[in-house]
């Protein structure tokens, strides 16, 4: 039997879910107390409505194993869910339809639950680089989003676009098109291939969370100087700082960049930007559960 | 009941088959008359083996039809085909291990074929660029191939490479991060989209048939005097012609642009990879005839 302190306060639940993972955050709505935590698999639901469905009960049902509650309770808990592909008209419709199993429920994209986590729930900008990339203001109850174009078309100074560089410079070497460089060594031993034909075949068919895992070769490649490699980095840092540039015009108060990029990325963007960013105060999840105090009736 | 002409006479049948369409021609091996042709579905071994065997004999069964020969007859046929995929070791022992329903079968590359095509069964060199883009010399016994990479990581200065580009380009412009080109017009209307986030929608999980069909729009700005158009073609066509200067350097005494950009793109080759080039001799196809008359034990 679990506790029942959810008979007395509002619990809320967080969920930040993206292409590779679910993660979910369960938060006393009277002292602002991290009850538990949990992760489960991919939730976008513009590639997978049932998986994302799946994954998001299981985070949930997780937090609660975390927090020592019974899994009955989920049906108490006012969730805030923010989601990739729910920029996207159909997928956030079909999230809204979910006759889902708790007590309410409030559906964002993932850049806004990330910009109000950020933010402390105050208007702001944030720019992600992970496997994709974006730009998100909101100020003054208007909202802008610069990119999340997707891959392989968009998503320029993401983990995904550098390592596409990568394999696209390394095959043109490896005809003879374009000069060798560092990363040649680098893309064949990350692969185990030996030769061109080996990248191609192992390549065939991969999505972007496959070439995200081959950007740190643009990063090591170019700290021992190689200046192909220098040159994609700055490319793609040029692309962010332009996201970041135009963001400013909305005047928001403070902007963060966020994403797993960002420990390496951050040094390559323009100074004038770079220095005006400011850290996360907190995680994209934690900017769920915010949403839903801001936007659920009780 | 159907001619009986293939007790007497050697009758050739060449497939060339790629990842959209599969040709078959029946060739009278004493005479080169063409007695029939067949066209059936994608023929990829690489995409889809059980596939491309199925629109290997359907497009087989038509070319006899076409000729008015029974079905029966498909058993006295020395066949040769050339197949997307098979520079690949995987596809290329599957289909040679295939229990095919010929008297003989040998596979290779439908850029072998092609190439024997072209040059009428001589040494040469060839460049395509359709939906993607290679090239490949045959040059005394040794062959050399340069890209056929693929999608979205190679192709430069194929069809779906500018179409890409096309996409990437208007993302770009209508997040206000790039000016607006005549391109914009162009895709909004060919794609039905009146916004970026449309545009995002409809080109998401799209492959590379469905970029090359852009490539026009290149094309047609560019001959509107739209200068980012223009560097784009610039982009694709000197990576053709950097493709062809290399395969010069295999010293062949022809060598033929063909695939379905062919009539744009021509005109955008560097003028002394222009002038040199030759016309195709015979259809890949043919090419395939040549190379099951070259490589059958009889």
């Amino acid at each position: 039997m679990g506790i029942n302190i959810l008979e007395s306060n509002s619990i809320y639940l967080g969920i930040d879910g993206g292409g590779s993972k679910c993660r979910a955050i369960l938060v006393n709505g009277l002292t602002g107390k991290v009850l538990g935590t949990g992760l489960a698999g991919p939730a976008n639901p513009f590639n997978n409505y049932d998986q994302t469905i799946s994954s998001i009960v299981d985070a949930a049902s997780k937090a609660l194993i975390d927090a020592n509650y019974n899994q009955g309770e989920i049906n108490k808990l006012i969730v805030g869910i923010g989601l990739a592909g729910v920029n996207l008209p159909e997928p956030l419709l079909k999230m809204q339809q979910w006759q889902h199993p708790f007590k309410a429920m409030s559906v964002t994209t993932d850049l806004q639950i990330a910009c109000l986590g950020a933010h402390n729930g105050h208007d702001g900008a944030i720019i992600i680089s992970g496997t994709g990339s974006c730009g998100f203001s909101h100020v003054n109850q208007k909202v802008n989003m610069i990119g999340a174009h997707g891959f392989p078309h968009g998503d320029k100074g993401s983990g995904a676009w550098l390592g596409l560089q990568v394999v696209k410079q390394v095959l043109l070497s490896l005809d003879g098109l374009e000069k060798p460089t560092l990363m040649n060594e680098l893309l064949l031993a990350k692969l185990g291939c030996s030769n061109g034909l080996d990248i191609v075949s192992t390549v065939a068919k991969q999505t972007s969370s496959f070439y995200a895992k081959l950007a740190f070769i643009v990063f090591q490649a170019a700290e021992d100087g190689d200046k192909t490699a220098i040159a994609i980095a700055q490319e793609g840092a040029g692309y962010i700082s332009n996201v970041a540039r135009t963001l400013w015009l909305d005047n928001p108060t403070r902007m963060s960049l966020i994403g797993g990029l960002t420990p390496k990325l951050e040094s390559w963007l323009d100074s004038d930007i770079r220095n005006k960013l400011s850290s996360p105060i907190h995680s994209p999840e934690m900017g769920a559960v915010i949403y839903a105090q801001q936007n659920t009736q009780r």
